[in-house]
């Protein structure tokens, strides 16, 4: 990809053979690329998928599965929750700004429950059981779970609180217990394939073909050091995910994220990106991440979460994504949880208290004042914090941050604090400036003529902020539009 | 702007008649573009710049002046202040990151001594004197101060500190006082306009005009609703400013500035990214942002600054710039001064207290119990604050964020604080990514053959932070790389 014409536009003129055709082809077999290759092969279209792997999954199949859907899903209604459209939307304006593509959120939030049906539809299993206690995913197979903060301040003042975490059932009898991710992409390749949709492995796009008028018609890939010449009759479908492990737009576009790629992202290359970008298309919210946090969110609701300074600056009992961005985004990625005896071994006693992001005391002390010295803080700093979250706390409030009473209690005897500076990790959430039938855009603001995209390559619904099954939730619904779209064309 | 082929470049074949050609076109004259149109034309090139307002000046000519300059400059060796190029590179790669354009910046800091020498032969005055007092810019034609919190924490522990602000005498006999940047920009455009540069006003340029190799030989501008085709010989110069005024793009790229474009900026359209990007231009660091904070530094550096939650964020002394950025990107925008009567006077009388930031107490109380029930702020959020300040500052220390002792006093007796919520504004500071020649990089990595860009539509030496005088800096660096190159093609 070094040489100067790689990602340059080929005419089409100068393609003497065409090794493959179909009236849409997808590029990517991940969450996006299945949904597109369903919606355009139901509408008659003869679809083609690209993958470089040698299968289908993508960085969707590694994940946890949760997509985010609401507005009173048939899921949320058996488990007792209420939801509306307009009160989903309300949350997610607040969450994933500023800059949110608000024409984007609306029609997501009123697609919401028609998507949710059309996902089970395909054989996507949600089991009705909810999930309720702090953590990044339900520990058994529930199918819904809180996974955006939207129970927790300042959320929970702005709209009714609903859980729109939903999660496909990580269990089968004939394949084990599997991710969310998987058991989501499983029943969707299956549908895929019995919709005749023809899949070719080991091939990896590069340019891009267009004709005379710039209509894209084709991509040209290698497999193998070969090059393939792929031709697209009605249009050509991106969903090559985001630019995590590309290193230069890492450090160009979201260089908070340098050296920290999210691990399930599968060496995402942004090559979808840039191929369209040679082609003019507009780009949306490139410096914006998803932040992981590597802390036991059963211990974080339990204790507090200081930042370099010593000061408190999160509600401990929200999205621990979000937690994730606030200590990544606005406390340049220093935290420490300190918590007290009582509050510890609760913690840890809980059944979802989360091994794998459990993590040693730092430091264990018998009084603030000396735990405070040990972590190297001034005098002062931490006491101060301790004694005003402790004097709200005896009377169970977090007039600060606005913990939930239920996590409030004053932090007293023996104390210990966690190093978790640099526990974070991340995937990019910025690309291609797509509208609501996923067309790319061009900088002039009109669509790419045989261009569409969706997935982690696009600028979905999230600009600042992120919430659990946003990507997989964008991914899938504009996955589904850009394949209609591309097959209409 | 709004037809699908506005940006979209145009094939040379398309045009009938071309109605002004040079060897080198730039569009913009500010000082980049001024910079560009002497180099090249002392190289030996017939020069034309394109600029849509009625005279020379753009947005340098409303800005303070400062330029960022250093490594040993004449001006800094004759006031006593020893500085090196790798002592100036350690604080900027410090100061500017992360992500920073390391080999930009490298080249910027051994290239310093020689770019102010160059300026000051191109008959910018700077006046020997430096000004060393808290504030936005020097009160007086002062040629020197600190400008980027080379002297305050944490940057005077990384780097020796010396001051880099350069700024042109804000002073003639003949025509008065002016800004520094109107007595930068004077001296320029009198040289260029000596060498022979030729300028055409009132025009604005759209799209480019590509030959068959995709290399840029014009550009079709507009005057007064009527198309304007400018044949470039050699190369084009986009030098045409941030997008801080262009609405989608803040959104898309930049949202924090949603609402809050700096005022200085004249309407920066983003025109040069744009048609750039058409044409496959790579970008980078498009959410970076400058941030000018409305407060009286003199104020500032004797009091503390407290974010929403009444924590102290920053060391006060700090570049005001430093302190925006912190406001806008860390603290949501929340900030508060509390400060003590005996500072607060202190602060207003000093020759150097800017007026212009000056606002009047929102609350005074005498105690700080009181002041924080005032502020609406929870019990003991503020007074763990000031508690622990006191503490250190009773001994001339200031172990939390570390601002110098002779700002560090106790804050007794009776209090005011100031709302500062929203005293932010800012400019834009990401854009194209160009090489140290200046020529726009296309997404493949490859310069795109005859199209070079310096100034704010570039992405230049500033990624996370900012120091004033880095846009005049790289501007006029850059400009001048960029008018030599494109003489040269």
């Amino acid at each position: 990809m070094t040489d100067a014409n790689a990602l340059r536009p080929l005419r089409a003129s100068a393609v003497t053979e065409w090794d493959l055709r179909a009236d849409v082809v997808v590029a990517g077999y991940g969450i996006a690329g299945v949904c597109a290759a369903i919606e355009a092969a139901r509408a008659g279209a003869e679809v083609l998928i690209l993958e470089r792997t040698g299968g289908w999954g993508g960085a969707a199949a590694m994940a946890g599965g949760f997509i985010y859907l609401g507005g009173g899903t048939p899921l949320q209604q058996a488990l007792g929750f209420e939801d509306t459209p307009e009160n989903m939307e309300t949350f997610l304006l607040a969450a994933l700004g500023p800059g949110v593509d608000q024409a984007k959120i609306a029609d997501y939030c009123r697609g919401s429950v028609e998507h949710y049906n059309w996902l089970v539809a395909n054989g996507v299993p949600f089991r009705e059981a909810f999930w309720g206690e702090p953590g990044w995913e339900p520990p058994h197979d529930e199918g819904l779970m809180y996974s955006g903060g939207e129970n927790a301040a300042p959320f929970n003042a702005l709209a009714k609180p609903a859980p729109r975490g939903h999660v496909p059932q990580m269990a089968d009898k004939k394949i084990g217990r599997k991710s969310g991710g998987y058991m989501l992409m499983k029943p969707l390749a299956e549908t895929a394939e019995s919709l005749g949709v023809r899949v070719e492995y080991d091939l990896r796009i590069g340019r891009l073909v267009v004709d005379d008028d710039d209509r894209v018609v084709g991509v040209i890939a290698r497999r193998y050091g070969k090059e393939v010449a792929i031709r697209a009759e009605r249009g050509l479908v991106l969903a090559t995910g985001s630019f995590a492990y590309h290193q230069q737009m890492i450090e160009g576009y979201a260089p908070r994220l340098i050296g920290r790629p999210a691990a399930a992202i599968e060496e995402h290359d942004g090559i979808g990106i840039r191929v369209a970008q040679a082609l003019g298309a507009e780009l949306a919210h490139m410096d914006a991440t998803e932040v992981a946090f590597f802390g036991d969110p059963q211990l974080l609701a339990r204790g507090i979460l200081v930042n370099g300074r010593g000061q408190r600056f999160i509600a401990e009992d929200t999205y621990p994504g979000r937690i994730g961005q606030a200590t990544l985004i606005q406390q340049e990625n220093q935290a420490f949880l300190v918590i007290d005896e009582t509050a510890y071994e609760a913690g840890l006693a809980t059944e979802t208290s989360t091994p794998f992001f459990r993590q040693p005391p730092t430091w264990a002390a018998e009084t603030v004042a000396e735990l405070e010295a040990d972590m190297g803080l001034p005098e002062l700093a931490l006491q101060a914090t301790v004694d005003c979250y402790n004097l709200h706390a005896a009377s169970g409030k977090d007039p600060l941050l606005g913990k939930k009473p239920e996590w409030v209690r004053p932090l007293r005897g023996s104390l210990a604090a966690f190093d978790m500076r640099g526990f974070t990790a991340g995937f990019t959430l910025g690309g291609l400036r797509t509208d609501l039938d996923s067309r790319v855009l061009h900088v002039s603001g009109a669509p790419i003529p045989g261009l569409y995209a969706a997935g982690r390559c696009t600028s979905g619904l999230c600009a600042g902020g992120y919430v659990s099954g946003a990507s997989l939730g964008d991914g899938s619904f504009y996955g589904r539009r850009a394949g209609l779209a591309a097959a209409k064309n």
